[in-house]
């Protein structure tokens, strides 16, 4: 080892998902929406003044945050815009995970928050969901240098009412919480209502999911000016200007076609209505979905073994090689048509292994 | 003051440049460059599918790395890709300055190198430049935890030799030393020459000057495979999806069509050497610019005034309240007709001023 190594910071990185490039694919593993972006997306970018690339993006946003605070009537200084909501919930962490205590956190959840706590340094807590993978909100009323809960949760897609992450918020006034909504707009109620009577409240969406683009990375989080101005602080430490032009226009004309944006969350509703109940004919079962995927176990097959006869007809889904979940299947919700082939493919297995 | 409020992160954020937005404004204030993207970059961002960008974009930034890889005649594993130069900056500072000893810079340079140090609690100090603003070699013979230099330096312009550069890494060969050449193409040798000698060298490159695309954010490093393995962790256990697929491709044929490249950067160059001209004519001093601005200041009348006479006419220059460099201005490099627009202001100026 040569003595400029022992400067280089050790992490373990987080692993993304595998991301598959073959013709014909059915590609579910990893919640993309199947549906392209809204149409006045394409617009805007076959419009744009080419130009304005060689000038630097507005560093404040300002357009994309004023379409967001339009579309959920708050002001412009209750939004704040990154780069997807990795890098928002990563200002996040670095902005208001500053005590000593433990941050809390299920146990199962997005596996960024314990990278994001290495990587800074913070110290955390994991809270044990139920057996059925639930919230105990009593297990969060007890000291902490903050909270953050996915809802729904990921990987198991399940949501937890208001009421439930109300009666956490009141339990603790005295730090911030984040609630990390990437698939609220498949599920119910946002706990952005709130925002305005819990003022340690911070709430962080995207566009990855409902509204299709997760490929130009954009996420965005709610809450009281003094959380989003500290949030700001941070960005402005790191990267005046962390989002690209092409992105902030983008952004601003998926916000602005509502239509669009609720036709689409109905068709991916109706879909995982549709494939649910072919799964439970079929043996599986797996929690209610609040999400556009569905967490699956079957009884009879192994997870892996499952996952891997679907990767030979080139069907990708998530598995986590993880304690609890390791007989589990994270199935995105495609269209229509390829969740069909995904049952098809499931029966023919099913059958198979039953001769 | 709520309770909540003691675990949020005090920081000093970076102020960014004013983005003014007047109708006929001459914009000399933010080192963009005057001439717009390479044309194959607007044709692959207008035949984009746009059905892609409900996908996430690829991790590794594979195409733009290979496509860097190929122009630069390195290896795939020497090239990091990132959101301007300001991410990759603020990516090296986590990977690579995590010594108790300080990292060492000049004391006039990019402002953002103590910003960085502050939000991440890295030790620093910094080296006065001499009267001149150059660089002795000598003063960074010492023990430190890390060394990071621009070169060309901003914002005086001035670019040091390579031998400069060399007799400083081979009295630094136990830590990791950062060059940031963010100007380089418009000055002469790049210390890229010195990678595959000096195995702890990083040298750190954008797209946003030479390249024409400030707004797409693209910054790389280049370094030996270990010192980017290292930022391809921190990368990851941040934001695994940091650069959106118009961004990546943008970037590819940016890359791909030498020829405009240098083409854009000959013009630039010899505008500057008019301007350089004009302004010796009128009394100016200034050091030898080896960038797409000139650092200039005026015996006869202070920095200051001249910044304010010149934003009425709607002519923006960057001025710095900073000690040594108060009575300077940063002019940046526009098309011929902007610099001789920007000098009949100047000439008017002095005029009146003399009356």
């Amino acid at each position: 080892m040569k003595p400029w190594e022992k400067n280089i910071k050790r992490v373990v990185p987080y692993v993304p998902g595998e991301q598959p490039n073959h013709k014909d694919m059915i590609k579910l593993n990893t919640n993309e929406n199947p549906y392209p972006p809204a149409p006045g997306v394409k617009r805007a970018l076959q419009n744009l003044d080419f130009d304005r690339l060689r000038l630097y993006p507005d560093p404040t946003i300002g357009l994309l945050v004023e379409e967001l605070a339009r579309f959920y009537q708050l002001e412009k200084d209750q939004v704040f815009v990154g780069v997807g909501s990795d890098d928002v919930l990563a200002m996040a962490f670095m902005a208001f995970f500053n005590s000593k205590k433990p941050v809390l956190f299920p146990d199962i959840t997005y596996s960024f928050y314990p990278v994001w706590c290495d990587l800074f340094h913070i110290p955390y807590e994991t809270i044990g969901l139920t057996d059925d993978f639930r919230i105990q909100k009593e297990d969060y009323y007890k000291e902490n240098g903050g909270i953050i809960i996915a809802n729904p949760n990921a990987p198991t897609g399940i949501y937890e009412n208001l009421t439930t992450l109300e009666d956490i918020l009141r339990h603790n006034q005295d730090v911030i919480v984040i609630i990390d909504e990437a698939y609220i707009d498949f599920a119910g109620r946002s706990a952005l209502e709130l925002i305005n009577h819990y003022d340690n409240l911070i709430v962080v969406q995207t566009f990855s999911k409902s509204r299709s683009m997760a490929g130009m990375r954009i996420g965005y989080a709610m809450g009281n000016p003094k959380l989003i101005k500290a949030l700001n602080d941070v960005k402005y430490s790191f990267n005046s200007y962390t989002m690209n032009t092409t992105s902030i226009i983008a952004g601003v004309e998926a916000v602005k076609d509502d239509e669009y944006f609720r036709e689409c969350i109905t068709k991916i509703i109706s879909t995982r209505e549709k494939t649910e109940e072919a799964l439970i004919s079929m043996g599986f079962h797996f929690p209610k979905s609040g999400a556009n995927f569905i967490f699956a176990s079957h009884p009879n097959m192994p997870a892996k073994e499952i996952l891997n006869a679907l990767r030979e007809k080139h069907i990708y889904v998530r598995y986590f090689n993880l304690p609890r979940i390791d007989n589990y299947l994270r199935i995105s919700i495609g269209t229509n048509e390829e969740m069909k082939q995904l049952i098809e493919c499931l029966k023919e297995l099913f059958i198979d292994s039953a001769k």
